[in-house]
């Protein structure tokens, strides 16, 4: 793996108090501390450290490893603002350690799993977070995985690398997969998506020049159906008025080409795609997870593949990342295309997120609206 | 590499005169000889076997190896149809051994590098090959080869296939690749294409709600510039009028974010990517080939990858395929994303190709207009 080279300290040297034990020097009562648990790079962090100039004290974790934990509790006493990664823990313990005046946790991320929020919400901290500035990011890549597993990109590509393909002759069905795009002999295609929020809705507009002509999708129980809604989607992407259903999770396994597993994390999702969906699926379908790897139950899946039940799948996260071994099952099915959870990993979208981030924080110190936070009341008891 | 199993002589068993020196027992003399180089497979193949069993004698190559020469020449003889593959050399020698009584040879593929066409010309033999019907399976796989560029899909599967996805600390940057979808801070998208036609413009669609806004191509020099035409693809993609612009070789090299190769083989197009377009494309951009190995330089390639001018590659095909070892200069390249030439491999598209086939070597056996012939008229000298 060659790595991104970043000139990560060049751009913080002029401007912060540097993230060790011997910055605490003194400063004015009125500036607001700023603690941040990762260097965000020259593109984003500018914006923090200009601003800082006049109003703030910035502490940063300038190393290129998750932060310390130590190193946390202790910078942020005193911190009017965390920003943190989903690497670092915001429990009751940091937020004790950081005394009364923290007004704001802003997280690198869409998932606040690492954050306590029960806690913030009685303390009247806020919660800053990143949704949607990675939709496109997450649907491009759900895209390229459902090529890969239709068209058996990991087992065709292994065959490159190891220097195998001259021991193969040309045939009529050498290498064939599944073709995404429909045919003159069939000309539907239906993909199925469990979840349908923002990233679902913008995969499905990417598969439209595909041929695609249906929709079906399930969602989470207590909310209502809005058919209405459903059918504006679908006239946007000039597919039929009731092209888009939502349906129950046998008949999505059933009738789906493409299954795509798009909702949130957590108990009441765990293991939604089991061996009964697995089995239901059609032989020619694949499976594509970008949300978390809980989804899926791993061993089922692996069986599936094994035997046959369904074509191929593509998974960018799985149970247990990323302490995923060479040995794993899913590892191991030739079929299965595993990346290690890269959905948002773009430049283009990691800045944006950082940029969110340093502006949700910003906007809690200074009194202003914030750009994304987590509306915390109904965590509060 | 698991193969996929087709029950290849279960179909042909019953109809068919086998393809072996034993099989040659006295027809009528109004039967017309049709020789298959390769079997074609159960959805097909009952196509010709069935019309066979009035008017037709079928000798086919009936193993899953390219066809034996000798076997050939002997067989042809007296053939009306010879149904060949890309593997199959159609020149002189063989054209001499059926006689003059060929009517027809009808090639399982776009590409006719194999066939001599003025040979065919001379004879007034006709020619049918499999355009069109493959077009979709292209474009799918340029967009898969696009993403997996962009996002280093090669380097990141290969962490976790060998286990070592547990070694990576999560940070902002790690496994960034480069956005396939415009974003708010980059809202322009410019797809580039060397050559044209179908398959580009398919691709062209494909691209759309990626929010690409800009289409440069180059076309064969001797071909008249279209700028209505242009601006009628771009009006129905709901681009600008004027998105989709005609350029020289050295704009489209600078100003596309992608460039899709989509040209045919030969002398006119060898090399056209070569170190000096490979130099002007942007360091963030993405180079794909899925058309002929030959139209870009593989050493350039190779040397434009480790240096860093370009982002990343997608190849389908490469010169001197499939002779291609662990050890050539682009499978070295972590970030050159290599197929074996599976572009069309789809069952749905191969076995549209093979029912064209037959349907073209019918047609000209029995006077029928051919649905996709190549018109020889030009190769008459």
């Amino acid at each position: 793996m060659s790595s991104v080279p970043l000139n990560r300290l060049s751009h913080l040297s002029s401007h912060l108090i540097p993230g060790t034990s011997s910055m605490a020097h003194s400063v004015q009562a009125s500036l607001h501390k700023v603690v941040v648990t990762r260097d965000f790079g020259p593109d984003v962090m500018p914006l923090l450290l200009n601003r800082g100039k006049q109003d703030l004290e910035i502490v940063v974790w300038n190393q290129d490893t998750a932060c310390d934990r130590k190193w946390l509790l202790k910078n942020a006493v005193g911190a009017s603002a965390l920003l943190v990664l989903v690497t670092d823990k915001v429990d009751k313990e940091l937020l004790d350690a950081a005394g009364p005046q923290l007004l704001v946790v802003s997280t690198m991320s869409v998932g606040y799993e690492h954050v306590d929020v029960k806690e913030l919400a009685k303390r009247k901290i806020k919660l800053g977070y990143t949704p949607d500035v990675l939709t496109d990011a997450v649907a491009d890549i759900s895209i390229m995985l459902a090529l890969m597993a239709g068209r058996i990109a990991r087992e065709t590509m292994t065959i490159v690398n190891e220097g195998r393909w001259p021991q193969y002759n040309w045939g009529p069905f050498l290498f064939c997969g599944r073709q995404l795009s429909a045919t003159s002999a069939s000309p539907t295609r239906t993909a199925g998506f469990i979840g349908f929020g923002r990233i679902a809705q913008a995969t499905l507009a990417r598969l439209i020049p595909f041929g695609f002509t249906d929709c079906l999708y399930i969602s989470n129980p207590s909310s209502k159906p809005n058919p209405s809604r459903d059918a504006k989607i679908a006239t946007d992407l000039r597919l039929n008025p009731n092209a888009i259903r939502r349906v129950d999770l046998p008949t999505l396994a059933a009738d789906s080409d493409v299954v795509f597993v798009l909702a949130p994390g957590g108990e009441g999702t765990k293991n939604l795609v089991d061996e009964g969906f697995l089995r239901r699926m059609k032989k020619t379908s694949v499976l594509v997870n970008t949300s978390r790897g809980t989804l899926v139950d791993s061993d089922a899946l692996a069986k599936a593949l094994k035997e046959g039940w369904i074509w191929g799948a593509g998974l960018d996260v799985v149970t247990g990342e990323p302490g995923i071994a060479a040995d794993h099952p899913l590892v191991k099915e030739p079929r299965c295309a595993i990346l290690p959870h890269i959905g948002s990993a773009t430049f283009e979208t990691r800045i944006e997120m950082g940029t969110l981030t340093i502006k949700n924080a910003l906007a809690a110190i200074f009194g202003e609206n914030m750009p994304a936070s987590l509306d915390l009341v109904r965590y509060q008891s």
